[in-house]
C-alpha cells in the first residue's frame, strides 16, 4: 500500500509518498514543488500536473490523499487555491486513482491527537512517527506527510500497536501514537 | 484554425467549437457538460477532464480559449469555479495546447461592440455572427462561443469584411459585425 499525501498551493505544493508494507511504515519521497511567481497562472497550473505526474508514475501509489480547504476570506486567493486543487484532482481522476479527503482537523487529530495542534506540532510528530532526522522542511512537507499519514493511521488505527515506551516530552493525549523506533508498526 | 471556447462552471461548462478556414467562421460542435450535483466534486471534476479531453481529441483545436474570472463574493463558489478552471487549464497545459484568456468585458465587446451587454444579447450576436438557427441554448453554450469568437476577431479584426447590409434592429455600436449570411467572412 502506497500513499501520497499532497497539500497544494498556489506557489508551494508540499507531497510526501508513504509506504506501508507488513504494518511497516516508510517514506519513499517527500518534498515540494515551488512554482515561479513570475509564470502566469497557466504555466504553473501545467507544472504542477506535469510534476505530480511524473510522481504517480515513479511511486504507483494506491491512493492520494488531500485535505479538504479551510476558507478563509480572501475570494482571489480561494480562487488560485481552487484552481491548483482542480488541476491535482483531475489528474487523480485522469491516472484513475482513488482519492480520500480529510478535514484539516481530523489529519491533525490522527498525527497528534489534537485537531488544533500547530504546524511545529503536526511536523515534530511526522518527524518522530515516520523516523524522519532531521525533520524536513517546510511545513508543506510535513503537512502533506501528516496527510498522508493520517490516511493510513485512519484506515488501521483499530490495528495499531501502540509502542511501549511513551514519547518524552509532552505527554498529553497527542502523544499517544509516538515511538521512537524508525518506523511505526501497523498489523496488516 | 480551430479554436475552442470553454465557459467553465460548477454545474454547467459550456463549450464551442469554431473553425476558421479561408476567412470563413463555422461552428463544428457546442454544447454543455452537466455534472450531477449528487456526485463528488471529484467525481465532477474526472467528468470535466475526460468529456473536454475526449472533444480535444475529436475536433484537434489549435488554441483553447477562456474567459478570467470576474469574482463574485462567495469564497465558496470561487473555489469551486477554481477548481474546475484548474482541470480545464491543466488539460490544456497536458495537451501543449495554447491558452488565451479574456476579460468577460473583452468577450461582450468583440462579439457585441458593447462591454456591457447582457447574456441575451451575446447570444443574439453569437447566433447572428455564425448562423445558427435556432440560437443555441443555455446561456452557457452561447457563452462558449461567443469567447472562441472573440479570439478569432481579436486576432483578425483589421481584416475583417464589413458585410454590405446592416443588420436592420437595434444599430449602435453593437451592429458593427453583423451579417446576416451564415458565414462570419474575415480574409485570412
Amino acid at each position: 500500500m502506497v500513499v501520497l499525501g499532497i497539500d497544494p498551493g498556489s506557489l508551494i505544493t508540499g507531497y510526501g509518498v508513504i509506504r506501508q508494507e507488513s504494518g511497516v511504515l516508510r517514506v519513499l519521497a517527500s518534498g515540494v514543488i515551488r512554482m515561479q511567481a513570475s509564470r502566469s497562472h497557466a504555466e504553473r497550473i501545467g507544472q504542477i500536473y506535469r510534476e505530480l505526474d511524473a510522481l504517480i508514475t515513479a511511486f504507483v501509489p494506491d491512493r492520494v490523499v488531500l485535505e479538504t480547504v479551510f476558507l478563509n476570506k480572501n475570494v482571489q486567493s480561494a480562487l488560485k487555491l481552487g484552481q491548483v486543487r482542480g488541476a491535482v484532482i483531475a489528474l487523480v481522476m485522469n491516472r484513475n486513482l482513488l482519492l480520500h479527503e480529510y478535514a484539516p482537523r481530523e489529519v491533525k487529530s490522527a498525527v497528534t491527537g489534537r485537531g488544533s495542534a500547530t504546524k511545529e506540532q503536526v511536523a515534530f510528530m511526522v518527524g518522530r512517527l515516520l523516523g524522519l532526522n532531521p525533520v524536513p522542511e517546510p511545513f508543506d512537507v510535513t503537512d502533506a506527510l501528516g496527510i498522508a499519514l493520517c490516511d493510513l493511521l485512519r484506515g488501521e488505527s483499530r490495528d495499531l500497536v501502540i509502542p511501549q515506551r511513551k514519547f518524552r516530552s509532552g505527554g498529553g493525549s497527542w502523544s499517544k501514537f509516538v515511538t521512537e523506533s524508525p518506523d511505526l508498526v501497523i498489523r496488516g
